[in-house]
């Protein structure tokens, strides 16, 4: 939002949609970071109604060869770099996917002006997926990790740390029996709690997260700093 | 913004309030910071039309007991916690507060997506305040602290430090005689000027702000970083 | 986007212009980087449609003398600081400049509330140019600056630096003969390629910008840190 970029997108998207509303989401997915884009677009897409065209790009080598894609879920409508970022989505064939043509004039640097935003403001328009591009049922897929259940507990790990440093794990709360402590690394943060009202400021605590996974955090704190510990980081259930 | 909370909350609007407009104020209130959280409030919510609804969520204490609310005054709607965000509005029974049920599903860390976005979307969509809760006379209030006069002069404090290191304080500019020198600690900053045009480069001046108070400022600087001051700080006229 | 003075700025908009739309561009330029708002002004306004009005606020000396102007050019309307940030439009006649009244009762410090928003509003909603203010011809110009041509290569200098640390100049690609090598202070970057994909990571690359111009790149990594050069280096070809 520093730059010229995003308003150059905008005027391609109310040029060519007039009528679309366009609501910002985050422009401050760190660059590069596929999971971090893949996280959020999980949490966020089936929030909104049926026909939104989600623009999603993360590039982690911007220019480089990689294909553009569109694809339509459950009469959700997305754009994005083929890069691993719609992954949340249902597999093909129940999700469907085209490959988007790049035309000789798109720029390099700016597939998200020349390429993205014309595709996403056909969508807008009506246009349907598959007058975009050719259909590929082969995406780049790679999904966010899933925990593993050993028949004693649960291994998983954190996905996501938000900005007040709180840990989005991919455990599921409602599969952590009541009383199991939760552990990151080597330390015992103890049982999943109901919010963190319910340990002193400064303390650690688990609790079942509003995305419905174990989230660890320091009350008026950060887990992340406390603990040292970034994504990928283990936690056991 | 950098996290899907934002997101999520707007997928929550739009989905309830389609034909709604959301105009993004600020979401950097810092964390927890009730009181910049009242000063921004006070300062933006008489300049939108009536039948806004404003949303204004700043949790010191996110899922420890408070309650949820909302108000209505001159017309105008809001959504908030019961955290004394809601101070700058005239108090009961001018303004009419009802407190906002919190369904057993709500994620208790997530307020913002589960009972504020809700109430505000009905309320958006023209349900009355009245039929999203119980009426309430006792919201919690903690108004901005008031300039006192002792028969000499003025004193009041830094209500607000924005981002160029202005120092924004409670003492009604139109209530100081032309000539009284203003004092932030104890340093003389000079007389009210008109504005920071009237001082060189580098040196201290104030002035009646856009918002009717005295205000320091640094021409091309920061007052806060050279005086050393913040929040809290004492004023005197 | 921290303090209030966005809010007040939409508050005007809205209550003004009800059925106008918002869009947000970016509200980082630096305090008072005319140029970075030239910038930034040049490679998006021409990518909206005919009869967006361009909300343009930058203001070295904030409260110092200076003009408060409008304009219309190509259809587009603006409203600005007589700063030299309309430079980027075509020169007065075929540019048309009105310099708008400031009222007796407009903050000295809040000129975008208290003057360009109702402008800004007021042309959206279908008042003429010529309707807001006295036409004027000189409206200060500072164009960015143009590279020469010596006869055997061109020099020019970077105009700005996005936030991957790329240096964007002002030399036109397309007039660089191909293997001619791009040189940025004392150091050869060597010649144009088509995009950062075409060298390793961490290397330094040229390719013709998104806007055309030759930009110097670090492939997953900060051409500024890098080469430690910033606005206003001297670049050749």
């Amino acid at each position: 939002t520093a730059d010229s970029y995003l308003g150059e997108v905008k005027g391609v998207l109310v040029s060519t949609a007039p009528g679309a509303t366009l609501i910002d989401i985050t422009h401050q997915v760190p660059p590069g970071d596929v999971r971090a884009g893949q996280f959020l677009l999980d949490r966020v897409w089936r929030g909104f109604p049926r026909g939104t065209v989600h623009f999603v790009v993360v590039d982690p080598g911007v220019g480089t060869a990689r294909r553009a894609i569109a694809a339509e879920a459950e009469g959700s409508l997305f754009v994005a770099t083929d890069t691993g970022l719609l992954s949340p989505l249902p597999p093909p064939p129940e999700t469907k996917f085209v490959a988007l043509p790049v035309p000789e004039t798109a720029a390099p640097t700016f597939h998200g002006r020349d390429v993205f935003a014309p595709a996403a403001a056909r969508l807008a328009g009506g246009v349907l997926l598959e007058q975009l591009g050719r259909p590929i049922t082969d995406p780049y897929r790679s999904p966010l990790p899933s925990p593993r259940f050993d028949g004693v507990g649960w291994t998983g790990e954190v996905l996501y740390i938000d900005r007040f440093g709180t840990l989005v794990t991919n455990l599921p709360a409602e599969r952590v029996e009541p009383g199991v402590r939760i552990r990151v690394g080597g330390t015992d943060v103890g049982p999943l709690r109901r919010t963190f009202g319910d340990v002193e400021r400064g303390q650690l605590v688990a609790f079942a997260g509003s995305g419905g996974s174990v989230e660890v955090a320091v009350r008026d704190g950060s887990a992340a700093r406390l603990l040292g510990v970034g994504g990928g980081a283990e936690v056991r259930a």
